[in-house]
C-alpha cells in the first residue's frame, strides 16, 4: 500500500484541508470532520458548479445562456492512502456504493437539480489530479446530451419493440457467451459488442430498473463484488491502466422508465482519443470486445 | 528545423518506406515514388478502413454489422522534416489545401464511399505517432454520428428559421467582436461561445458553402494565410501544444446543402477528457472563449 506523503488532503487525520463534510460514515464515538469515518463525503474545494444561486436561463442573440447552478462533491473512499479501488476490502466498496445512493436521494429534493453523474478518474491520463481513491458526483440542472441521447435511443427502441434495449442486451450476451467477463446472481459484466474503446467493460443489473439509487440491498452488496473483481481483473491485465467509470442512470426528477436501464461504464485509457475521433464520433479500437472478454475473463478475481 | 534521423519515412528520398503514391504535386521532370515532389497523398501502411470489399449490412442478433469498406490515405506535406506547419511557407501550405480537395473530389466516383474526414494530430497527446508534418482522411461508408447530428441540428435551425446557423453565428461575431481570433477579407477565425475545450478555434468561411472542396480558388489560397497565422497563434501562445484540427464538410454524395457550412475546428490538447465528459458530454471549459480570443488575437501572426 503507497504511504501518504502527509500532503494527502483526502487521509484521515487531514480533515481540516477539504469542505465541511456533507455525509460519513464513522464510529458512533466520532464527531464530523474528525478521524473515525469510513467513507467521507465532502464539497469539491475548486467546484465546476455550485449549489448557490438561480439558474437564470437566458438568450445571447442566438446563444443560450444559463448560471453554474449545481453540486460538485468528492467520495472519499477510504481513510488510509490506498490509491486503487480494488484493493480495498469488499464491506468498503459497499459503503461506497450505499454512500453514491445517499446522495442521489438526498439531491431529489432539491428541484433546480436534474441529473447526478458519479464518476471516477484514475490516473493521470484519466484527468485525475489526486491519488487517494475517491469519485465525484457532480449534479447538473438539466440532462446532459450524452444521457439524454441514450435515454432517448432506448425510448425510440422501446416504442417500436416494446421491450428495454438493455434488457434484450442482457438476453443476448448471455445466449452468445462470447463478451462475458463475468457473471454473478444479479449482474452481467461484459466488453460490449462494438466497443469504442481497448477492453471498455460494462456492469449490467439484471434486473430491469432504471435508478441505480432504487438498486435493492441485495443487488448493492453484490455489486460491491463485481466491481472489485472487474477492477482487479483490469489492474493485473492492463497493468494498472489509467481509466474511468461512470455510472449510467435516470434523471433526478424522473419517476421509474420501463425503457431505462442503469449500468456502469469502465474505459480503461489505453488509447489517445486524436482527430478522427473527435471529428467523426467513431472510434477505432485495436482489441475487439471478443478478445478482451477472454483475457479479462481468463485474468483472476484478486483477493476477497 | 529539427533535422530528420533518416528514418522518417515522410521524408524525401524514403518514398520506398511508404505505400504507392495515389497523387502528388512535384517536379514535371520527376518520377513517382522518387524524390521531387513538394505535397504527397499516400495510402496509410496501418489502414483502419479497407478499399476492397462490399459493405455486406447485416444483422447479429440485436446487433448491426458492416465491413470496415473505406479508405485511409495520409497527406505527406513537406519533403524535409518540418513538424510545424505554421512554419511551412503560404504557397507550401495552399498545395496541401488543393491536395485535399482533389482527393474529396476523386473519391466521390466510388459510391461506396460516403463521407470524407480530413484531419491532422499533433504531438503524442493527440494522438500522433510520426512528427513530420502530415495529416489523414478517412472516408467512411456511412455519414459519422457527429457529422449526421451537427448537419441534423444545422437543418432543424434551417427549418424554423429559414437560414444556415453557421451564418447567423458570423454575423452575431462580427458584431459582437469578442471573440474573434482573426478577420479577412473571406474568412473569420473565432473562439466559439460556450467552447468545449480551451483555446478552441474554428475557421469558417464568410460566404455560405456546404462543401469544402467547393470553395473558391480565392477562398482555399487566402484559407492558406489564414491557417499559418492561426497555427502560429497557437504556437507561440500556448507553447507548441500538441493539436488537433477537423475538416467539418458535406458528405462525397449529398448535393449542395443550404443548411450546412463548412468550417475547420482546431483543439488544443491541453486538458484531459475525463469521467464526467465521457459520461454527460458537457465539457468544463477553464478558459473563456472571450479571453482565449484576446489572448490569440494579441499574439503576434508570425513569419509570412
Amino acid at each position: 500500500m503507497p504511504l501518504s506523503t502527509g500532503g494527502c488532503p483526502f487521509c484521515e487525520g487531514n480533515e481540516g484541508d477539504t469542505p465541511h463534510e456533507i455525509i460519513s460514515y464513522r464510529d458512533p464515538d466520532s464527531q464530523k470532520q474528525q478521524p473515525g469515518w469510513r467513507v467521507r463525503v465532502v464539497p469539491n474545494k475548486f467546484p465546476a458548479l455550485q449549489i448557490e444561486g438561480e439558474l437564470q436561463k437566458r438568450g445571447d442573440g442566438i446563444y443560450d445562456r444559463m448560471n453554474g447552478v449545481g453540486a460538485h462533491e468528492v467520495i472519499i473512499e477510504c481513510p488510509h492512502h490506498e490509491v486503487s479501488m480494488a484493493r480495498l476490502p469488499e464491506q468498503n466498496i459497499r459503503e461506497i456504493l450505499w454512500i453514491y445512493r445517499d446522495r442521489l436521494v438526498d439531491l431529489k429534493k432539491d428541484p433546480r437539480l436534474i441529473y447526478g453523474m458519479i464518476f471516477k478518474n484514475v490516473g493521470g491520463a484519466a484527468g485525475a489530479s489526486l491519488e487517494h481513491s475517491h469519485s465525484q458526483l457532480i449534479v447538473t440542472p438539466i440532462v446532459p446530451i450524452n444521457v439524454l441521447e441514450e435515454m432517448n435511443g432506448a425510448h425510440e427502441f422501446y416504442r417500436y419493440r416494446g421491450r428495454c434495449i438493455y434488457c434484450d442486451i442482457l438476453d443476448q450476451e448471455i445466449a452468445a457467451q462470447k463478451r462475458i467477463v463475468l457473471e454473478s446472481q444479479n449482474f452481467l459484466v461484459i466488453a460490449p459488442y462494438a466497443s469504442r474503446f481497448p477492453y471498455e467493460t460494462w456492469i449490467l443489473p439484471k434486473e430491469h430498473n432504471s435508478h441505480y439509487e432504487n438498486a435493492s440491498k441485495n443487488e448493492l452488496d453484490e455489486l460491491a463484488g463485481v466491481l472489485k473483481k472487474t477492477l482487479w481483473k483490469h489492474e493485473v491485465a492492463l497493468e494498472q491502466p489509467a481509466y474511468n467509470y461512470m455510472i449510467h442512470t435516470g434523471p433526478l426528477n424522473s419517476p421509474y422508465l420501463p425503457h431505462y436501464h442503469w449500468h456502469i461504464e469502465i474505459i480503461p485509457r489505453l488509447t489517445r482519443v486524436a482527430g478522427f475521433e473527435w471529428g467523426t464520433g467513431f472510434y477505432i479500437n485495436p482489441v475487439p470486445p471478443e478478445q478482451a472478454a477472454i483475457t479479462l475473463k481468463n485474468t483472476p478475481d484478486g483477493p476477497g
